[in-house]
């Protein structure tokens, strides 16, 4: 919020289409923040299909229950967020808040509270004054608009240097249809802050049933393949609206995920969560490289991801790269604590492509500059073959600096 | 090594008595550093019982595997350990330097390869020039003294900011009998198994089976309770040696760790063990604050230790901690994250004395003033009642602070 950007932020933004069938506007509760937007509301005209996965967090939030409470009914026709409070451990506090937040929702849309959706972000413990919300949504869903998608991202970042923007479109049945995502979170990738939101929205026409597995399936190896610092939100809250108005141009409502149109729809949609995913490793805290952690060979590919995320955890794999010190040992180190099958002696890594260690030891080839070159980039590829079986598995992160513990060391102040 | 003392160490140092059977001496071989000792070699003149714990990495270095390997033979004379290199991922090169250590070691001390006991720290991946021990050994033998602890502390340092040492005494069927240990390690600290390295020694007459029960009962509660950064070593070894000396003044040798003789000896040894567990934290790398977190009323000791290590390794509970911000949101957070049982309106927080958080939400008593008084001391008590059960568990660790970075951004070079 202070001006400064990630430098490892996308260079240009996406464009935004509109989304048939939703309109957003945003407003100032002043929930924490003077001047600045820190409600979203995203209004479904007619009643869309919604998916959406949550934190595994056992501590979860407010909205979390709320939402998981209504999902079963799979149709939404709003979607309130806040910055500034998560409204997480909050007690009974914290349910009141989220019940009077859908009432005043459900009122200004003209619907029940079972079609409202929430979300929050910002610190945890502190009660939230749901009644700044009735004063104003109202107001935002008469002045809702559909060409709002960029706004939207902004209203909801706290931490963020910049607002998560990603579209893509896909053909089901020979019609086009669009989706839309917008994501926030920096740090916490994990509560206080950094809590990880993310809204995507679609014209197609899908049952719930459908977009909920699209939606959990396509989580895996994007949103739940990103760290930033290990430690998980309260909040974490991924959303998936179907609005259905490709029905006008002809679509034909899908009622299954293993339809065999929906091929195309499931791969922009994947892409589109890994557009959005990888953006909110770039955003991390104090973040200045990126790196990118693949393991093959693995016994398995749940056991390649636990090695890739044992690795991307590491602080001393992290230090290591924001030092630019092409340190193998410590990925040696790391592959060895994650307590799944390897064989030092079968174990070959890479830093891009660069081979530094092979068959248990350094690499007779080993040139400490070549790797160093590699460590010097703003994107840095690390590969590890654990040699014993076809698992594999991808996952992102970004460097641990110094600026890290300084916006988390004094955040609340 | 470069004058700076951790804030953390230890006002004095215990003084170490000698320990009857053990000799030890220290040379510089020039494995990395130049002018400062890097090789200890402790002496048992006659066999002593010998027990060990190690990592439990699926990497580990060949000193481990070499250790392992002799371990069943329960008889130890003589200890080489060397700092500068770790001997890790180094593949049959580090396995031929293993061999020739021990032979180098059974050659100067007149004894068999099966009673040599290795320990490696330092760089991870490069080949150890084992045939510089060759030529100190000899004269290390000959000029080895009892009355050596703390200069063997010292030679094992590598990133340490001072020395770990520790002695006790207890009585075994009324016969005084003493235990020394020394230990390093100041990153790379995590709790499987004692992440680092250690020796302790006794003049008592245990059977090795004996020992080996007693060092596995006592690592759990010390060092497998403290965590600097989460990031287990490859080389992580405690080892235990009991000369018999005290037989001479009379005591029974004791043949099995359930004998009821040996109480005064396991408090004593466990005291030790976690005396010197906690001087490994207070010298984590880059700490200025050491953290007791204890969690009660979780559904197991075993549930307890893994919340308490969630926290403990939680990267923005460390950093809250360094900022002396009483950020109890982001220990919600932790416990919500560590996927064991809780219920979040049971939960209660205390930094020290202070009640922060109780049934879900902020303590209605809560005071800002009195929160940061807490963290505002060197050593931080945390406690969290989770209210579901009688399983607790204590672990320490320490904050994550600029200088972390800084030390692990650079350290190969």
């Amino acid at each position: 919020m202070s001006g400064f950007v990630s430098p490892l932020a996308p260079q240009t933004f996406a464009t935004m289409p509109a989304l048939r069938g939703v309109r957003m506007a945003t407003a100032a509760a002043g929930i924490k923040y003077k001047n600045r937007t820190d409600v979203l509301l995203m209004v479904f005209d007619r009643p869309a299909s919604v998916a959406g996965v949550f934190t595994r967090s056992k501590c979860p939030s407010a909205p979390v229950d709320f939402c998981r409470a209504n999902l079963p009914h799979g149709v939404a026709r709003a979607l309130v967020v806040n910055s500034g409070n998560a409204n997480a451990f909050t007690g009974k506090k914290g349910k009141a808040a989220t019940e009077l937040t859908a009432k005043s929702a459900a009122a200004a849309v003209g619907c029940s509270e079972r079609e409202i959706y929430l979300a929050s972000t910002g610190v945890i413990g502190e009660p939230l004054d749901a009644t700044k919300f009735a004063g104003v949504l109202n107001d935002m869903n008469s002045a809702a608009t559909g060409d709002f998608w960029f706004e939207a991202a902004k209203a909801i970042m706290t931490t963020d240097t910049y607002p998560k923007v990603a579209t893509r479109s896909a053909e089901i049945g020979g019609v086009k249809v669009t989706i839309n995502g917008i994501a926030k979170g920096a740090g916490m990738i994990a509560p206080d802050m950094a809590t990880m939101l993310s809204f995507v929205a679609t014209d197609a026409d899908i049952a719930p049933s459908a977009l909920q597995a699209l939606l959990s399936e396509g989580v895996e190896p994007t949103f739940n393949s990103v760290t930033v610092d290990s430690d998980t939100s309260t909040s974490d809250t991924l959303m998936l609206f179907a609005t259905g108005a490709a029905s006008a141009d002809g679509q034909d409502r899908v009622e299954s995920a293993s339809d065999p149109r929906l091929e195309a729809f499931r791969n922009a949609l994947n892409d589109l969560l890994k557009d959005l995913a990888l953006q909110v490793v770039r955003d991390g805290e104090g973040a200045r490289k990126m790196v990118e952690v693949t393991v093959v060979g693995a016994e398995s590919d749940d056991a390649a991801k636990r090695i890739a995320l044992s690795i991307a955890n590491s602080p001393l794999v992290k230090t290591a790269v924001a030092g630019e010190d092409a340190n193998w040992g410590r990925i040696v180190m790391a592959v060895g604590k994650s307590g799944e099958m390897a064989d030092r002696d079968r174990l070959a890594i890479w830093f891009g492509d660069v081979r530094v260690a092979v068959e248990g030891e350094r690499d007779p080839g080993y040139s400490e500059e070549a790797a160093t070159a590699v460590m010097q980039r703003q994107d840095i590829p690390v590969k590890v073959d654990i040699g014993i079986g076809t698992g594999k598995a991808t996952v992102w992160t970004c460097d641990l600096t110094k600026e890290y513990v300084a916006i988390n060391g004094d955040y609340r102040s």
